[in-house]
């Protein structure tokens, strides 16, 4: 039996692949591991049942015999644990890759999903663009100083790992906004993890789901 | 050669063991690994010499050996599957436990950090008010959910693990708020944590810290 993820029936993000069963497909699609997808609305996420699944209500968990997960980081680490082509083979080495997957969702991420945040919820707030340009300079200090990091890097640690799968659909919350046209060579990172033949597997799984649910 | 972490030389949370260095202390003395502690100053923090060993400059790093890692979460993930203690002993549960290592990262702590960061920065602002009762309607949503899944257990899944650990230390951050006072089993939840020995310890070590540089 192949794991299987939930995902939402309806994105709110219109197939942009920026919802949290993405990292989880991509993963999935780098070790090559067939998966199932049930797809669940707003008003499933909430109830009882599947709350016994996911606490908070929300999409991807991770369904494999007998064990049950939830939060997309702990998904993608469990898979590349299990598998190989996520981490590297010495114990420093997957170390650090695991780093920067926490980097990825507990420093980079907290004030790009505060911006994306406020654009949806505090439009109207007459504080709105105020509140809005912090944000954004709290977020080009942490780009700024991930460029500085990764330099001419091709990836963050040697090889790609599950750190830049995570950093990477991090990152992508960024698409259209002027916030990552400032570090050229973050851009280009994100570019090389879009270029990889299982993102673009997993992206068009999930742009797929959208199409269905709009009627396309 | 222990290994050795890096903190505030002055600790901004006055000693409450609020910074990041307080859940790595914990994990070590959890599983009886002596470590060692370098202390340093806001500007020694953002010197490239630092930056080498954390890109963003910021407390706590870790070093052992040849390894340098920073994160908090990652260090307390590498501490717990060096060692007995931390995580269960088999692969499904170890699996969630480190599911709730990234509960309480990604999900519990960012309103909970917004809301630290907004009575630091935003008091003055004429929207404070306004929007720190949004933060905290966010905040007490997501503490329900976590009161319900946790209901009468004592720890979030079996024996104390790692993921309990990370979880008490992101609602410690609520101490002296009206918050957790909703949910009592929360309340007593931190209560056990902060009762276990390996906590007092470390929490006695990073206050003597902050007396020191305070000259007390």
């Amino acid at each position: 039996m192949p794991p299987v993820i939930t995902a939402f029936a309806q994105s709110p993000d219109r197939g942009r692949g920026l919802a949290r069963d993405m990292p989880v497909r991509w993963a999935l699609e780098e070790v090559g591991q067939p998966y199932e997808v049930e797809l669940v609305s707003f008003a499933e996420m909430k109830q009882p049942v599947y709350r016994t699944l996911q606490p908070f209500g929300q999409i991807p968990t991770y369904r494999e015999g007998e064990l049950a997960l939830f939060e997309s980081g702990a998904i993608v680490l469990y898979i590349a644990q299990g598998h190989a082509g996520l981490l590297p083979n010495d114990a420093d080495g997957r170390a650090r890759a695991v780093m920067w997957m926490f980097a990825a969702l507990s420093t980079i991420e907290p004030p790009i999903m505060d911006r994306s945040m406020a654009l949806i919820l505090e439009r109207q707030e007459i504080w709105h663009e105020q509140r809005l340009r912090l944000l954004e300079d709290r977020i080009r200090t942490r780009l700024a100083d991930l460029s500085a990091r990764l330099g001419d890097a091709e990836w963050l640690d040697g090889a790609f790992s599950a750190g830049d799968l995570m950093m990477i659909q991090v990152l992508r919350r960024l698409a259209g906004s002027e916030l990552l046209e400032g570090d050229r060579n973050l851009l280009a990172y994100v570019a090389r993890g879009e270029a990889r033949p299982a993102f673009q597997r997993a992206f068009a799984a999930q742009l797929a789901v959208f199409n269905d649910s709009a009627g396309n």
